[in-house]
């Protein structure tokens, strides 16, 4: 099987880090399939997910490890770790309590954009908690 | 209202490029909820998308617009566009025939790392369709 191949339809799980060292990982609710957030890992954010049972991210902006709910206590319990074809992206498959966006909303995608409209956006869900509360502002 | 809660709160698409003038997208079966593949979009990719109302990507590795279906027929119709709060991500909501991935299955997330293992990865969907033949390899 060529390298290629092997990647694609071998059972070692060989991620793909980009030249950052980072991989995009997607936090699916595992009970709805609602996608929550969309976070990037470096490997020992992902060897830290895998040991803990919870996600653990790489905050770009920090530039630092995340465990996530470190500050909001919104954790996320991962259940199963999916990865693509060409390995460069992962799912975890996570169950949640309620609030998991920084804005207050369950996910973070909570806008879409509007029919028949380049650049307007319209809210498709409601805040579920007071992120000034969560994170003590 | 700050530039940064004007993005997370207000109504305006903004959708923030990377360095490589790149932004994530992921397509979702509208209908289902599965993630069936996450690909790239450059504004003109992005364009086209809301455009035509089907898929267009941007391949990084062949550095063009890569309009989902173009050879393999499987074309992605987008119902919703929704963005995250910080509006560096995409979710695309499609319907689809059958059969997304190039490898052969329906989503590109056939496989999930094995409980209690670190690089030991399951197979967990069956090929939907014989990609030698779409493809015409």
């Amino acid at each position: 099987m060529s390298a290629s191949k092997e990647i694609e339809l071998g059972q070692e799980f060989k991620p793909k880090f980009d030249d950052n060292g980072l991989i995009t990982a997607i936090a699916q609710d595992a009970q709805t399939s609602e996608i929550l957030m969309v976070a990037y890992m470096n490997d020992e954010a992902l060897a830290k997910t895998i040991e803990l049972g919870r996600a653990v991210f790489y905050s770009r902006s920090r530039q630092k490890l995340w465990a996530k709910g470190e500050e909001s206590g919104h954790v996320q319990t991962v259940h199963d770790i999916l990865t693509d074809c060409d390995q460069d992206c992962l799912i975890l498959k996570v169950s949640v309590d309620s609030g998991q966006c920084h804005v207050g909303y369950q996910s973070c995608f909570y806008r879409k954009l509007q029919s028949d409209s380049e650049n307007q956006l319209e809210f498709v869900a409601e805040p579920v908690y007071d992120p000034n509360k969560a994170y003590g502002k």
